[in-house]
């Protein structure tokens, strides 16, 4: 792995690990107050293009990192509208 | 422009596009008590690596996102120490 991977990998780590606590406090709970649903999804569709583009630039970091986040950002978006009061 | 910036262009406009009313809401309520100190120096140590790897990888998307939130992110520090508290 070369010096700019273990940058991407370092930055990767970084940013996921501090999305990764608001996942988990909106599972616990079940507070959905803040998060706004068109955000949420602009975001969603944003890293899906975020994945495609570090493929199509051959880079594992930016693959790695928005596999994660296209994950935790979608369980946003689940949470979101499962826990909305109707 | 080739497409692979296009796509890197769209992703960049929209997960920016996500973060900043973030941004704006925590600079008009000054209501910090959400958001983590450790977490969003975690988070903004990242997005500077995500700029320095752009950089390096010749990713004009990657440059001209992580740039926006570099700044915005900064600000989020700023307002967690200037707003909590003592």
């Amino acid at each position: 792995m070369d010096y700019i991977e273990l940058i991407g990998f370092t930055a990767a780590f970084l940013t996921t690990a501090a999305f990764l606590p608001q996942v988990y406090k909106t599972w616990k709970t079940k507070d959905v107050t803040a998060l706004s649903l068109p955000m949420l999804l602009l975001f969603f569709i944003g890293i899906v293009g975020w994945l495609v583009y570090g493929f199509l630039k051959n880079s594992p970091s930016m693959i790695f990192a928005n596999s994660i986040t296209v994950v935790s950002s979608f369980f946003l978006v689940y949470f979101k509208i499962k826990y909305t009061k109707k």
